[in-house]
């Protein structure tokens, strides 16, 4: 499939009309979006199980690449929670959390969703985001958001969990529960709180203080920045880690170095155990950019280009994994945040990873003392948007087997794992719609008296021939349907046991596959040996074509009529004279 | 789900009419399905890797049960070729033939798989079939056939040949090239040509001698359990098993015992194993069963209860398992045998048990010098009638998309193995399924001058308003094609810019998913954002029905017209004064 350079990289058409207009608005944006990445990508390393640095990582060359390839002005990549905590599931059940195995296997699962996105996106697969459905999604993000809260309580409480199931985490805290580190709990708490409350009342409180409404804006944007900063203050002024909280320590300084060397030495044996999770986790990421730039595109009248998306997010994962990052994806809030800044062009992420740069370079040993639960505590704020109990009950309300699906999802991923529980999710959404597809309205057709109208012999007043069956299919014949036909085929030959034509009336079915023709012939053979002509009528001219491609209209037993009525009146006249027919 | 015990054991209902004509028909059609069954059920077992003897069991105890719940006379129940070999890959796969453990895993991997199709069967779960299209059914069928045969080759050679996959076969042909066993190949060759040659050309030539067609006809049907006896004498009298020719060996004599006790032992981690594989294969078995039921109950003008069958064939597959048997299923050559001897009830099957019984109580000491590659080359000749290689061209001729899905699933069958072969093949039908529904026609739609009707802007001159967008979805909505109409509005409404009403034209729509009302929701919300009202048209009753459960209509910020015309008059009129709309 041959692309364009222009469409693998939008940048050289924006590029040329960049000047200071768009520049101010780009530069406001980034500034502003910074001031949020630095925490939460921290917070999203530490929640991948990743050293914290890497989360700055995470946000320099992928979000580069974005820039060059990506379509949205708006679009904010990098580190998100639902792929940190699934890279951390998928990566934790080949290797043990913190090793060096560990890291290279996290390296290896960002290539292996960016390959993958990559090449959907070359190859224009967006649908296969059709396989997630709503409510399993709704279902699957829900429970996620739980188990993100459940894992960062190990780090809020000092002390031990295991926290990839609901039920590890009961047993694991039932034995732990007098373990708890007093000086970390506190910490943590306190770091919730006032959280929560910037979160609340800053704004507002500025406000009505006087400030201007950007300011006020600015203020409770940088907010979280400010009180990491108040907390790692007070942790080195008290030094909290020698009284036993855990911080982040050492981290190294500088820009991130190439790691293929550490791709290269990972065991095939792991690179087949991350190939579902990968596909599962690259169809999530697409589905969740695609919902987020289409809700901002349509605000501003921009058009998505869903291919163009997945490939630049494809390219930005393997950036992320080649320069010692996990798993990137979109992030909604800062998305809305750039959005409200005024972000005009994708360069703001190149300005975003620029000012990231300089923070890697400049002040990475102020982390040292940053107290893990005060992370923590930053991404137990952020799960209340991913936790939405309301849906299930409009799930309910509307549909009771979508609403299976959702809760089968939401159960799995709680209790079983996050992998298992997207991938049954899936598995559901599948085979519900088969269930739906499988026994499509049939209906016995007969004459309307007086016109050349045939109608279900069940709702209307009709007339019909008992050597003549008439039966309308009100649905595309595929594999799903095509044997139920079969069946309701030969229960009717049971129930009119003088039939000697069966006539189709194809006014609905749109399309034919290989099982539905497969279905005919059988249906047609059968007839054939019990002394039965098949006819069809009212075929619509793509499906005829397709049938012209098969043998089976040269071997039809009977004939294909234009209209129904052709038909019946066509058949009726020998029966004038039933002994003729035996 | 309450079922009365006549539909649980349909036995119930046709043993009050058992009458002497019913009894002569039944007693025949038995006694020549006997006669297949013999050499087939040892060969059979021998297929599956197991004991010769394991084949006699599996055709009694399953043969009763299902007697006592199936619905068709003429189906025979028992020992089938491609249940044997995924029997073997899928056994083969958690234990090494030949051993204790490979024998317990074979029975329970029949216990899983009655249980499956007796829980599906008893929820009336008959849709899953529909999961197996056919090109993918095709393309299985004619891989298996072929390792079938490659299965075998071992047995025929007198040489240990790897067969699971053709690769691991080529590699193995290769090395053991020179270790023939010169009598054994001879004595298998013979018995090809011998039972080619009975089975082309003996009805003949009895007939021409001078024989009854009826006698001819059984001659021919008991040529190869002769055939076999006549090697045996052969085996016995030359000594072959002495001069390195591998013989069945003793087999004990009697009814089977309980196996419950050897099922017990199993270690969870195989029934962990083998859950995969026994859904594949209850699938496969529930479709093969219902096709040769389907066939035969149509010429017979009999009704087929595809969960009764379902459930009786569980059940077999239990009494399988529970009496040292491998799983069991539908063979479709013994079916049209019993239907030309004249069966007349399930009570066939309980006859051939019994002298199936007969059998294994007397004559099993007979079958020690019987060649294992004379009951190799029985299973050779069988392998025919699965391989259909024109399915291939006919498959191409009539679409491609099917096409890519047969070869796959032949490919991955052939070269992998025959569980991921299955497994690939379903998914690949379901994705092609979801691609083919994941851009349903959508058409911008204006009115046709001088009428109400509105049609498609592309193929019709229509008059259209610049403020007023009408949209007409050809399909029903669900999660495979719900995002696409939320990318088409978005583009739509790019290449719209004046438009402030977009109405959406529902003809076709039959039905909404959860994920199609999400969709609704979020192209409502970027509307809304936007400044432009959704309006809806010609919305079917179940479809309002369904909404009216949701909010959706309540805080539409449009309307809903019962005809799409009535909507497109009811907008235009403030157009007059653009200037009141902004």
């Amino acid at each position: 499939m041959h692309l364009p350079l222009t469409d693998w990289f939008p940048i050289l058409r924006w590029a040329r009309g960049y000047g200071r207009a768009t520049a101010v608005g780009d530069l406001t944006a980034a500034a502003v979006v910074t001031l949020l990445l630095i925490p939460q990508s921290l917070a999203y390393a530490l929640l991948a199980g990743m050293p914290a640095v890497t989360g700055l990582y995470a946000s320099m060359l992928p979000l580069v690449v974005y820039a060059l390839m990506g379509t949205s002005p708006v679009l904010a990549a990098g580190p998100a929670a639902l792929r940190s905590i699934m890279s951390l599931a998928a990566v934790g059940a080949v290797a043990s959390a913190g090793g060096a195995d560990f890291i290279a296997a996290s390296l290896l699962l960002a290539v292996l969703v960016g390959a993958m996105l990559l090449v959907m996106g070359a190859l224009r697969m967006g649908f296969i985001a059709g396989f997630l459905s709503a409510p399993v999604l709704s279902g699957f993000v829900t429970a996620s958001g739980l188990l993100i809260a459940m894992s960062q309580l190990p780090h809020m409480l000092g002390t031990p969990l295991r926290s990839s199931n609901l039920l590890l985490f009961g047993q694991s805290l039932w034995q732990h529960a007098g373990d708890l580190h007093p000086l970390t709990v506190a910490v943590g708490l306190a770091a919730l709180l006032v959280l929560a409350a910037a979160r609340r009342w800053l704004k507002p409180g500025l406000l009505r203080a006087g400030l201007s409404a950007g300011g006020a804006d600015l203020a409770a944007k940088a907010a979280p920045l400010l009180i990491l900063a108040g907390f790692i203050a007070l942790s080195w002024w008290q030094d909290w880690s020698a009284r036993g909280v855990a911080v982040v320590g050492e981290v190294p300084r500088g820009l991130p170095s190439l790691s293929a060397g550490v791709l290269l030495g990972v065991d095939p044996s792991v690179l087949r155990a991350l190939f579902l999770p990968a596909l599962l986790i690259a169809m999530l990421t697409f589905v969740e950019q695609i919902s987020i730039t289409q809700a901002f595109a349509a605000r501003r009248r921009e058009r998505v280009d869903s291919d163009a998306e997945m490939r630049a997010m494809g390219a930005a994962n393997i950036a992320a994994g080649l320069t010692g990052a996990h798993a990137v994806g979109a992030s909604f809030s800062r998305t809305a945040v750039m959005h409200e800044a005024g972000a005009r062009t994708p360069a703001v992420g190149l300005i975003t990873a620029l000012l990231l740069g300089v923070t890697a370079l400049f002040f990475t040993p102020w982390l040292h003392h940053l107290p893990l639960s005060v992370l923590a505590a930053t991404i137990v704020m952020a799960v209340g948007s991913l936790v939405d109990g309301r849906s299930f009950a409009r799930t309910w309300r509307f549909s009771r087997a979508d609403f299976a699906a959702q809760a089968l999802t939401f159960a799995v991923t709680l209790l079983v794992d996050l992998v298992s529980g997207l991938a049954v999710g899936v598995l559901a959404s599948l085979t519900l719609h088969i269930w739906r597809s499988s026994r499509p309205h049939i209906a016995v057709v007969g004459r309307v008296p007086g016109t050349e109208h045939y109608r279900n012999v069940l709702r209307h007043e009709v007339v019909t021939q008992p050597h003549i069956l008439g039966l309308r299919v009100d649905e595309s014949l595929f594999f799903a349907n095509a044997r139920y036909l079969e069946d309701r085929v030969s229960a009717e030959l049971t129930a009119h046991p003088d039939v000697r034509h069966v006539v189709l009336q194809c006014t609905a079915v749109n399309d034919i596959d290989a099982s539905a023709l497969e279905s005919l012939r059988n249906i047609h053979r059968t007839l054939q040996d019990a002394g039965i002509c098949l006819h069809l009528s009212e075929v619509k001219g793509p499906v005829m074509d397709r049938l012209r491609r098969s043998d089976f209209l040269e071997r039809l037993s009977g004939r294909v009529f234009l209209t129904h009525h052709q038909a019946i009146s066509a058949l009726d006249e020998p029966a004038q004279d039933p002994a003729a027919q035996i």
